[in-house]
């Protein structure tokens, strides 16, 4: 059985590193507060008798070996998360899937059970990727989507090169991660409103939401707002406008799992009096279903060309993201279900709305993710918050589903 | 008659002293560069002939007597605008009213003409607003608007006294303006596009816009673009661009004479992949007719209202500015247009969008102005331009109307 209180110590332990004076944590990746957090959690892994191994990027792996006799090649079951954050981050984001393996290695070990397959606990290098980018990049070098090379060679927002701090914090390993992997189980935070809104207490994730990001640059012509006749206008903020009310209307045409966000315009001169000659504006779209994806894409491509021509201006515009949607291995995301409901819980299946190293290793291994609720949706802020109990419910759900896929013959 | 190269030399004469480096020119009021302008245009004044009076507010008056014998109490037939620029303004923008008035009295001057009224040429204090506010302030002061003692007391941007900055430059006169105006005729750049879209020499201005700006605020909660579902969304962004567009449709929907414009837009946090919790956006709305505008103001009350119902967010606004319209003296108006055909010029009935000395000294005397077109309707730009014949035909039609106002039985 897990120990609620336990993984509760073992969160505000962690959260105390790289602590901010107003609530909230700040460690930014391969700073000395991450190195702080890394040396903490090898110290816990060492002492739940893990057997850790650094790899050159600096993913930290724990393995509790299978029974005796077992091959030295078997598959391995992960669970995984990261423990950098946001600058302005919360105690949840990560540290939870990676605390939470720990909890349930602690919760095998008390029970004496042995396992048919060896279990790792692996926390993944800059996964927010606030400081250095692209975001997920310890998974995805684990992965082989980013070589090593190129990484190592990253300059970050503070202008340092990746490999040097890495090197700086003595967190750039010689050891390696399992070789094959059984399936991987991240446990996260919604770091969204819909569990708390649903008053359910486990997501059910099914995969991620493909995201298409786009900015927009319409430009026109600067004019007097008083003397200016409509039709002599290159209304730059027209054309702005009238791609925001769009893309509200695209996505309610194209309907569930659709989602659209204009988070960012900024008009120029930017003055009551003066028609605007230019906007630059973001659009934010994201769907599980890549085939919808693409048709609001092209739904977007065709608003902007009528906004712009209304407006008399030009747009142009430019791919600031583009991720296909991940769908996680149904045998997993079933399994999921079946331990949650097992346990008594209420549960939804969901697609996460952000990115995760789960993503990541879904391309060379069974994924999937489990969700708790978090307080307000709010994440990526001191203020993100998930009751002990919720954590605890994630905790043993994922407990049940590990001792099931780690002893595969007990549970067929 | 006029003698348009005299007029020209004279813009470009005015136009050196503030020159800017890359064109254009910075008189900003009560500047030493304003200063210069004055006192030159003093100097213009006395060598044709003209008595100067400076006001205690600064606005410069040089009168032309009336045939000898005529009672001390005729009422002056008035020329005027303002010589002050914004900060890179142009040569024409206020300098073509008062060097057309000088032009006109060296026309009259030349042709030995005597008039049974006196005719004054006026240049008032700080029209532009660009260094005090309100904009024109001098002939506010003059028509009664606005107390001398307020108006001297008013900090300017960079946070001086303007009665202290007039009093610096020695233009804090004892004299004092006409006591009765028959009639107030003003030569201006059009600053709009309207002539010379339309290919028209001269604009018959039948008053000047009402103005209103509004000032919304749309306050809604910020929430990860990825993981908030719409209904549970407050999307200030959503409202604001609900409230771009319809401002549009509100003014297509009162048709002809109605302007609006959204200018300025600032959403918060302004990141592509947050619902923005905060927008700012200005409106402006213009129409010469009050019944119109109020219209067009309640439409858009309506329009907030419902935007911010849709976006599930609240909304308050700020008047920032609210002017009715004037409507110009209609013999003067009439007048206008009969002397620029009577000289086979073409025209247009059209009002100003932009606020002018006119509007003020029609509160107290018949009014009206006169507009020559606006390369590109350029204005408050370095790029402001009008060819010189433009300017011409504008002197002439000028001309034509004072002769006649200042000789009322020799025109009738």
């Amino acid at each position: 059985m897990i120990d609620a209180a336990r993984l509760q110590a073992r969160i505000e332990s962690l959260g105390a590193i790289g602590a901010l004076p107003g609530g909230g944590v700040c460690r930014l990746a391969l700073t000395p507060a991450d190195k702080a957090g890394r040396d903490w959690l090898i110290a816990q892994m060492e002492s739940l008798g893990l057997a850790v191994a650094i790899d050159p990027i600096g993913n930290i792996f724990g393995t509790r070996p299978a029974r005796p006799g077992t091959t030295a090649d078997a598959p391995h079951v992960m669970i995984g998360s990261h423990i950098d954050t946001v600058a302005t981050g919360g105690l949840y984001d990560g540290a939870l899937g990676v605390l939470a393996g720990l909890e349930v290695v602690a919760a095998l070990n008390d029970a004496g059970t042995e396992t048919d397959l060896p279990v790792t606990v692996a926390a993944f290098t800059n996964e927010e990727g606030a400081r250095f980018a692209p975001d997920m990049l310890g998974s995805l070098v684990f992965v082989g989507g980013l070589s090593l090379e190129e990484a190592l060679e990253i300059r970050g927002i503070d202008g340092t090169r990746l490999g040097d701090e890495l090197a700086a914090i003595g967190h750039a390993g010689t050891g390696a991660g399992p070789s094959a992997i059984a399936a991987y189980v991240e446990l996260h935070i919604e770091q969204g409103p819909i569990l708390e809104d649903e008053g359910l207490q486990i997501g059910v994730v099914e995969g991620v939401q493909g995201i298409s990001w786009t900015e927009v640059t319409f430009s026109g012509a600067s004019a007097h707002a008083g003397t200016t006749p409509l039709r002599l206008r290159a209304d730059a903020g027209l054309a702005a406008g009238r791609t925001a009310c769009g893309v509200r209307d695209i996505i309610t045409a194209i309907g569930p799992g659709q989602l659209g966000t204009v988070g960012a315009v900024t008009l120029s001169p930017n003055l009551v009096n003066v028609v605007a000659e230019r906007a630059v504006m973001t659009v934010d779209l994201r769907n599980p279903d890549d085939a919808a994806l693409i048709e609001a894409e092209a739904a977007l491509a065709t608003l902007i060309a009528a906004a712009a021509a209304e407006a008399n201006v030009t747009a142009t515009t430019r791919s600031l993201a583009r991720f296909d949607p991940v769908d996680f291995a149904p045998e997993l995301v079933d399994a999921v279900e079946a331990e949650a409901q097992a346990l008594g819980l209420t549960t939804r299946r969901m697609f996460s709305g952000a990115g995760h190293d789960a993503q990541m290793i879904a391309r060379i291994a069974p994924a999937t993710m489990i969700f708790v609720p978090s307080q307000k949706g709010i994440s990526h802020n001191i203020r993100e918050y998930t009751p002990p109990e919720d954590l605890a419910r994630g905790t043993a759900v994922l407990h049940a589903l590990i001792a099931r896929l780690s002893t595969p013959k007990q549970g067929a």
